[in-house]
């Protein structure tokens, strides 16, 4: 079976989450620079959440590039992954307009966690299938960045409750170590 | 005529109908866990179709892979089946927000009911362009599980009325049956 | 130039279209037969521009296939057509929303119309990029479909305001002239 | 690493920019011609940010068409590209809705700015990792659009606050100054 649908479908069900995210941004009714100002909130939940995608996207890219045939589990494996990230608007939103209250930056966390979980979880199928030696399990190691971003969601959710600031610290923290692209792909694949 | 744009315009849409599910999903005013609860059975109907869409394009995935060719009536009979799956959204909300009430679990039941006929419809087109004798007649087979699944639905719909949980209770079992993946193709092509 | 991602791209926005067109169907508060009286119109207008854009979508995959190479023009000419094809949602859901009341009626009519003359332009620069003896223009012929599209919408957008009934019947000869598919090409290659 | 998942997924969210666009036209409750003058405003802001969409998928496409390979900072310069062109929705309406007051056709122009100042820098990645001997480089030659559309935007953003008429001139003058296509890489190529 080969990856072309199925990095064809990711794209386009990640392309839609993305831009669907700024739907979310309602629009202020006064044309004044104080009107935007209770749309700040928001669109930081927006630039962070667009971030995030960006992330998933990239690394999907990076590993079906390894991919070499895909079978149904790995389907499912990748849609489950899909499903976390397609909650993304609903949790930037809810995170958004409520000013980092607890149970939204909670939740946002729990979703991020779960996504974090999936990917993993794509990343295990897909290894089992093309075997421990194979370029794929060497390009991705002992995949330390995904699993230190999981401990570090596990910290921030029930931070929120006591200061969902810290919680958010450390969402952008994990951001930030990702947004150094996956060179062990690419550097596995000269 | 290539199989390749019929593909992707059906990953295309079925991307989109996935994506815009979770807009259903209404962002709750309070930051509180209790605001979240009135969105639980919107949330478990996106679920159900969220895994009803992601077996659909698996399926699909899976058969337009045998495809060596299309042909007008394949386009038509696909979007046919396209035109069933993007009601999804409409009847989703309907008995996510009616707490499974009998007409919106029926109508949910009605749609599914249609999508499946439909992908019935696009099989057949397809095996007649192909021959009975193809390799794709022959990974289809006698489409048991597409005809049970029918089964299943035209008792599902009317019994929304009489109690509208065992309707869902066939939905959720309807899916289950096919959440294993269709290996048929899979082993018909080894 | 390569055709492949003026194809991709006109996949793409055709999806989203015909998908965020369901997004007009308003679901009902109640979940009876009666709360959905008031969605019939507005569900029919929108299997009316689900066939049209699948219409569309069709023919614009049969031409693309003959086309061999595009120019900056033909980008253009394509993208215009999306333009017109995008004023959809809104012109359906007006027609929808007012039981067919004469001026959405008319202006509905009015975007059929200058999609199709889009639709007769991007065909016009495609054949003077091939040349008057290429495989495109035998295969689009006297374009006698079009070009008799284009005179039953100029009579149809005007008698809206005298009965608009009768406007939508020319709505839906026009669709069902396209439902048979567009042998011309496939007749061509063959 | 290929380039065809970064035009697949930026095909996907242009598409998606480009199409919900039109779902801030808000369709008028009464069925008059009097009704959709207040549409107006929104219709043509709809059209100047559809044809800036369609310069950008464009030029885009010219642009990706000469390159040979990309890099995971090409990948995040190009999701910066994206990021730009996702806010195009909430300013054209806050604009559209807004009759041009001054602040809203201020932050559309400051939007383009970005917007561009993306794409430069999305060229600069890209030349810098090609070589500048490559085909990529002449073929941008010195960009003098790109840098002269920048100066524009410069100039209209303030502009805003004195007459919002002016500045919006501007940018239709940016815009038609971009409709004629970027033949630099066709000549190029030739």
């Amino acid at each position: 079976m080969t990856k072309s649908r199925m990095e064809a479908f990711s794209d386009g069900v990640i392309a839609v989450i993305i831009t669907i995210l700024v739907l979310e941004l309602k629009v202020p009714r006064e044309p004044t620079l104080a009107a935007l100002v209770p749309v700040a909130p928001v669109f930081l939940s927006y630039v962070l959440s667009f971030v995030f995608l960006g992330i998933y996207w990239s690394n999907h890219h990076h590993l079906i590039q390894v991919v070499e045939h895909v079978s149904g589990p790995v389907l499912w494996a990748n849609l489950h992954l899909l499903f976390w990230l397609s909650l993304t608007p609903f949790v930037t939103n809810w995170m958004g307009e409520n000013h980092l209250a607890a149970w939204p930056v909670a939740l946002y966390g729990t979703v991020l966690l779960f996504a974090a979980i999936a990917y993993f979880i794509l990343a295990k199928v897909l290894i089992s299938l093309h075997g421990a030696d194979s370029v794929l399990a060497t390009a991705l190691g002992s995949d330390f960045k995904g699993k230190i971003s999981m401990v570090i969601y596990l910290v921030a959710v029930p931070l929120a409750f006591v200061n969902s600031w810290f919680s958010c610290g450390l969402y952008v923290l994990v951001a930030i170590m990702w947004l150094v692209p996956d060179r062990r792909i690419e550097r596995t694949l000269i």
